[in-house]
């Protein structure tokens, strides 16, 4: 890892809690349905990222051109909100709903993690999520990015080749002197493949119990349980 | 200025002194040169600014696909030294020199004013400076950046519209809630007619003397000084 000079993050699911975060936001909206027990906000976040995938096929595939994941996010609440039996929610909660995920919470193990690993190495995210939802959850939290790289900077989405190319292009380094950091062994599988070194981080409680991650990836270079302890194995 | 979200900001005269930063890096890796009297380091400087606007204007006519700012340097270096007496510098010495734009300093009052102002504004850098040597930058100083935009997101040079067009686009907000900062007239009109609001900064130092900047742009919203009067004007 001597070579490494940027630590390029996967952000929903590694970096931010998206399970509790988007339940908050959707109990803080609706929060008549939710006292009414007509809709439950944990089983409602999965169903909305359950939806993340495919909407984007839409974009990969080519058959749709590149729209922010904003875009996509208030296309799919419809559908969610229908299937919860909640299709008469007016379209400036619907608008707000969107921005719960850009109101997601970090891990606690986030921030004094990447405040240590910024002494040494450029931090930024290679997130599907836009640059508005980026900086909005940056601020919100104190995330030491040095910049905003991943999806719509380049138009693509991962798992797509250009979207990881586009990290060492944009930082003028060499693939292998970045490290792509997730909590997914699909993301860092497609990484490897444009050269990347990899590190998997177990978050084992990102699907609430309703999954379970596995606790390693063997073919990555590095398994971390936290953010501070990849500062700690790569010695900063 | 009630409904201005973020602040975008050109770099090379506005927030950072290229000119005594380039002249420093020129004496410290041609410093034989320099000691002999047959290369002035402040000259040299000019002369290689002098060579940005011409060398960009090949993008900007689509004569030539973009290229980042790092390249147009490569390449205008070597008419520089050749001007200089100096083809004799070897290629790694180059090299070396392009990065003097990485390493540049800000004026002093930018880091105090930059973090009054990220408490309540979005701050991101809108110079035609690559990502790399945005993210070099910020760092070598702290420059509290939120994301980096500017020429290398869009792959386009400023004045071309679609660099200003992209600061509210990537940040999710209406023209008029971005403010652009600059120390150039021209660079405020681009903006301007883009719809985004404008502030100029005095910079008399900028050309070391060789050139007097005008102490106001008339037609920009706002006129100051310094970061720190800027903060002030925007009651933060």
């Amino acid at each position: 890892m001597i070579d490494v000079r940027a630590l390029v993050f996967d952000v929903f699911g590694t970096v931010v809690d998206w399970r509790a975060g988007v339940a908050r936001e959707v109990a803080r909206l609706v929060g008549d349905r939710v006292d009414a027990g007509t809709l439950d906000p944990e089983r409602f976040a999965d169903d909305w990222r359950g939806r993340y995938a495919p909407s984007m096929d839409e974009v990969r595939s080519g058959r749709r051109p590149f729209v922010p994941l904003d875009v996509l996010h208030r296309e799919t609440l419809d559908d969610v909100l229908a299937a919860h039996g909640a299709d008469d929610v007016p379209g400036a909660v619907r608008d707000e709903l969107v921005l719960a995920w850009h109101r997601l919470d970090p891990w606690p193990d986030v921030v004094p993690g990447l405040r240590r690993l910024s002494a040494r190495f450029v931090l930024a995210p290679l997130s599907n999520g836009g640059i508005a939802l980026q900086v909005a959850l940056a601020r919100r939290s104190g995330l030491p990015w040095d910049a905003v790289l991943g999806a719509e900077v380049v138009g693509a989405y991962k798992p797509d080749a250009e979207v990881y190319d586009s990290a060492p292009r944009l930082l003028a380094l060499q693939p292998g002197q970045v490290l792509m950091v997730a909590a997914h062994d699909s993301d860092l599988a497609a990484a490897r493949a444009r050269g990347l070194r990899t590190a998997y981080v177990h978050r084992p409680d990102e699907f609430g119990g309703r999954r379970t991650p596995p606790a390693t990836d063997p073919a990555a270079e590095l398994n971390v349980t936290s953010f501070a302890a990849l500062a700690d194995v790569l010695g900063v």
